[in-house]
């Protein structure tokens, strides 16, 4: 199983707060689709799930939601990464593709549990919370690739974790 | 007067600490070296001076130290950003070129002072210190260019502050 991170940071290294009103711009979303279907899944945190579940993102993905309360009709709900990947496991696929928040980025990085990482660096700056590192340890990483996403100013950084 | 700030951060986003032993690449060197030439002059704080002072990166550029206590022959010592700028205006630049390290970083971007900004995004994760957003407040950003730095896994980000 090959677990892919797929996250946003700001010009200034933070991750942004879902309460400065920053939404994802249409060709980011666009963008996460088309490098979900690659996987054919998406795993979030519960409050991720609650600000993209209006029906239209993750139609046709097997969604999986990590949290130890919620209980949802629409999404299959798990209580760890670790219970995640192995659901996905045991659904047959050969790819998780998480795309956090923040919380559940750094269980999976804590647990180094990423094996691929695409990461998107917004074309602005402001305070926010932070993106660990793997167990809190030097890691390298091996750049695959670079590019920004249509015209959107966001520059897209692929790595896998060495 | 347009000031520039050169700076990188880890994959995750972290300003990386010169105490857990990366040092930068050739390459990125060779980049510094290149741009800082378009303005002719280097600023920096004084630890930045310490660890770079060998003599010979800094070599044929006016190099401006911000610090409050620092004595030195081979540079200008000013006690602010402020002063930096005056000094280099004086001295008829039309660039100040400022490569930090965080906290002289910091003191030009929260008194906002920088109007564009190379962020080199390495290829490893670490823990580490912060770059603050211009004056703790939201800041837009337009992305004027995006490149890897030779082959060095480093991808460069060319912003101007809006």
């Amino acid at each position: 199983m090959k677990t892919i991170l797929y996250s946003g940071l700001t010009a200034n290294g933070n991750y942004g707060s879902s309460e400065t009103g920053q939404i994802p711009k249409q060709e980011e979303l666009d963008d996460l689709n088309k490098r979900a279907k690659e996987a054919g899944n998406i795993v979030m945190g519960r409050k991720t799930h609650e600000i993209f579940n209006d029906g239209e993102v993750f139609e046709g993905f097997d969604v999986v939601v990590v949290s130890t309360k919620s209980i949802l009709k629409e999404a299959e709900v798990v209580k760890s990464p670790q219970e995640a990947l192995e659901y996905l496991n045991k659904r047959g696929y050969d790819k998780a593709f998480v795309i956090g928040g923040v919380t559940l980025a750094n269980a999976f990085l804590s647990e180094n549990l990423i094996d691929e990482m695409f990461i998107n660096i917004e074309p602005y700056m402001e305070e926010g919370l932070k993106l660990k590192s793997i167990d809190g340890r030097f890691q390298n990483l091996k750049l695959l690739g670079h590019q920004e996403i249509e015209k959107s100013g966001i520059v897209q950084l692929h790595y896998k974790v060495d």
